[in-house]
């Protein structure tokens, strides 16, 4: 069922989404997101975000240019079954310019779908792990 | 694209997860559960099982029938696209048989595929959700 070019696209959105989150940039995560009630977003110890608008006025109210984040992904798969896809990975969130340095460390799935050939993120859900799990799952990926 | 069947069908399949959660019934967790390695699970504070075998293998070492709980559903939402679905709700789980009784609040995405005209999950995803955050939920409810 895997079209490699769809999954190259899956991955660049994917890829679009954390570099948005990490650099503030409102902009480009606009063009992340499907804009409709369908979107939903999960941030860690967070209330569920129903819809586009109310997405995009939780980030405008967080995102500040000077709190640049590092984000690394580990365990990253995809699946594609027709026009939708999922991606789940854990998400390593350094928040660099902050003082002491803070990390976030999350299990999150991603659900994207594909609108007039384009791929287009539903929902983003991030739950929070503990910082034994991940090495735990670090050290799984050696084996 | 929303089939009334379809829905229906989705909606058993997730009732019966949350059945089979609640009476720590691991046969019937059999049969909601794709069961290959695309299958993923990922409870509060956890780790993301992924396969079925380590997730029906996570389940075994802790379903005790003396440990029952109540499940209410709050906010849910179902989306078809095809042959995939997503449910997105509030979990709201009380371990009614421990002393004192527990009581667990959770954000939920679950996806389900359609494999020869039957709906099986594909991924469960609960993260926490902070009281405060489910009072407020609760209260846009009323609105």
């Amino acid at each position: 069922m895997t079209n490699k070019n769809d999954e190259s696209q899956i991955l660049e959105v994917n890829t679009r989404f954390y570099q948005a989150l990490g650099t503030r940039d409102l902009e480009l995560m606009g063009t992340v997101f499907v804009h409709d009630d369908r979107a939903g977003c999960m941030h860690p110890g967070w209330v569920m975000l129903q819809g586009w608008e109310a997405i995009r006025q939780s980030w405008e109210n967080v995102f500040d240019p000077q709190d640049q984040l590092e984000i690394k992904l580990h365990n990253l798969s995809v699946e594609i079954e027709g026009d939708v896809a999922w991606v789940t990975c854990i998400q390593e969130l350094t928040y660099i310019k902050r003082d002491p340095i803070m990390m976030n460390v999350s299990v999150s799935t991603n659900i994207f779908e594909k609108n007039e050939s384009e791929w287009k993120m539903v929902i983003h859900q991030a739950s929070p792990l503990p910082m034994s799990a991940q090495e735990e799952s670090e050290e799984n990926n050696l084996q």
